[in-house]
């Protein structure tokens, strides 16, 4: 029986994870949860799970929780709010598994103390590799646990890995749908609006998400996990543009074989195959061979997605250029989507404040949180001053 | 230093053997040697790599051969002949790896002493698994040691094997060319001329293999091989149609996700992943991910194709019948290459000789050789009675 906590239970990734549970009682149980400020679904959850501890956002919120809870008779559950309680329920000494599918610097705190407590982790938080992964990498090494991907991609090379040794990989492969402007030309990227660039032809996801899609900075941050994840250099860390996102990663190794892992797009079946590791167990998550008819596959053109290059220059210089890369695309996005930036706004704030970062080396997660505030305050003021072209580029 | 006999050493998968020997002169030494009738390019490696032993098809070349060596200053390699010879070699006490890349039964009886030896094999022919495959994979492993694959896909699914344990494994998936009649109506197959079936699209192989692959058989004998090899039911053994040959095959696992390798079409890949097995070694046998273009998968049409099908019927009662599958395919393929009988005169004589062939298990390799006898001698009367329609047919 594994006893797990997840971070993040309303959200997708939370609720996959409650669904594999619910499809195998006999080995998942689940100690806590972490909720956000959806607190309808957190009430109907810890009635379904009676989890020992739930976490809200917010000190009021956790005492109107608490008192709905106990008039539907259940009293056992303990409800606690904030940064402080989403590390108690990612360090509960009952728990021996954590998911961390907290979005955004948010969820580092809870999934830092998680690994500093030896728990197995499996990691679909971005933010914890993409501005900390130096000290996460190092404290798992530390702790001899694994750090276990559960967003496809790394997942995918994770599985991939097990054909060799990790001195025989030669390049890690991670696959990219391209987004909906794998075909757009170039000299119309100007113009791209925000209901042209939330159209992802093959995920739906988040608004942010969606939009680091369309400039491939997801991508660049998937580099940046997979460099600091299976510790290989930038330059043995490269993409490849696939739309139908089948085969969803890849690994090479020395001697010239590559294998590449392909399964239905449904994130259950990383969350499974984290949960289970070493093992795999049998599910229902299916991909029929017989019905493959055609994968495509190019080049990544980095003139017209600047943000990937931007990835690459960042993790080679490391330390607080990937804190401030992940900090400036948030605000960048954040004000495309306002319509305060035209899309190309986006890559052009990164690269500004990208300029003005230097590449201190964060020693703590403090001091990556000072770092990753820094860069917002720098990103915003581009942004207000009007970084990369007028707003009126921006407006659908 | 790994120490190695080459049973085939003058045909194709032969030489690849020694190219690689050659780019690794630390890690390879050849010891012995066994050419069939090709003196020439044998008194040649002979000179090249001064094997302990050479064997050569007949006593009286064996008698030439060791004179024009000794005139040549080259008396240190004992030459022996016939069967007897092919075993010396592969048995030979100094020996750690035995290369079995003799074509047809002949190959047989050689690999199987060096599996009782206990040497460790890389297996290129394919009659061992396919006429008797219980009996080697039963005396390795009673002998603790590996029959490591060295054709394309089965080399393919024991890397994409590493991914998970073998009971977590739901389907084998080899990939198939297709042949030349991939996209021809079924109607045109009466017709197809013996030009038209020696035209494969992907490989350039030997007169046999080459029509096996145009009847898709060469993929029915692969899949007794997968069934035998890595244990499963044929059922779990399936075939999917890729004309690109570029996933070489691929591996189902019980959770839902699928490994596939992916290498260039270069036998020395397969030979060196077998020779450094559990290693990987350095190669510039470099696939460019870059260069993939367009994947293309569809499932195999198995009335176009009967003899896939009859492959899986063999398999299924296994023992003498996968026994009479390859001796009755060998007659009708040579029947069908001088004219005696058409394309659809192959399956047709195969499945006139399953029909009239027992079940029986051999419990030697001389009982399958005598069983390989009587299907030959059963073949050959369907052939000389005119088995599958008139000879006009197959006239170019």
């Amino acid at each position: 029986m594994k006893r797990i906590a997840i971070l993040g239970s309303t959200g997708s990734i939370g609720c996959s994870t409650l669904q594999i549970v619910e499809s195998y009682p006999d080995r998942f149980a689940v100690v806590s949860l972490a909720a956000g400020s959806n607190l309808e679904l957190a009430f109907k959850q810890t009635l379904r799970w009676r989890p020992k501890l739930l976490s809200v956002a917010h000190e009021s919120a956790a005492a109107g929780l608490k008192k709905r809870l106990r008039d539907a008779g259940e009293g056992e559950t303990e409800v606690v709010w904030g940064t402080a309680g989403t590390v108690a329920v990612a360090t509960h000494p009952e728990v021996d598994f954590v998911v961390s599918a907290i979005v955004g610097v948010a969820g580092m705190e809870a999934t830092y103390a998680a690994v500093k407590a030896g728990k197995e982790i499996g990691l679909a938080n971005k933010e914890c590799l993409v501005a900390a992964g130096e000290l996460f990498i190092a404290e798992a090494l530390r702790q001899g646990k694994p750090l276990l991907p559960i967003d496809s991609e790394h997942n995918a090379v994770h599985q991939c890995l097990r054909g060799g040794r990790m001195n025989e990989v030669e390049r890690v492969w991670l696959t990219a749908s391209g987004g909906p402007f794998l075909h757009t030309p170039r000299e119309e990227f100007a113009h791209i609006t925000v209901a042209q660039a939330l159209n992802h032809p093959t995920w739906k996801m988040g608004r942010r998400i969606t939009i680091d899609s369309a400039t491939l900075m997801n991508k660049g941050f998937e580099v940046i996990e997979a460099v600091r994840l299976f510790n290989k250099p930038p330059s043995h860390v490269k993409v490849v543009v696939h739309p139908q996102s089948t085969v969803h990663s890849m690994v090479e190794f020395v001697d010239g074989s590559i294998l590449a892992q392909v399964s239905v797009t449904d994130m259950r079946l990383p969350i499974l195959y984290a949960l289970t590791w070493p093992e795999r167990i049998t599910s229902d998550l299916r991909f029929d061979v017989l019905s493959l008819k055609h994968l495509d596959f190019c080049p990544p053109d980095l003139d017209k997605f600047p943000c990937l290059r931007l990835a690459y220059e960042a993790v080679e210089a490391g330390g607080a250029k990937t804190v401030a890369l992940n900090a400036a695309d948030e605000v960048a996005v954040a004000a495309f989507l306002e319509g305060k930036i035209p899309f190309l706004g986006i890559p052009a704030t990164i690269q500004a404040v990208l300029n003005e970062t230097p590449a201190h080396k964060p020693e703590s997660i403090q001091g990556v949180l000072s770092m990753d505030s820094e860069a917002r305050a720098l990103a915003q003021r581009f942004v207000d001053a009007g970084a990369g072209g007028s707003r009126v580029a921006a407006t659908k």
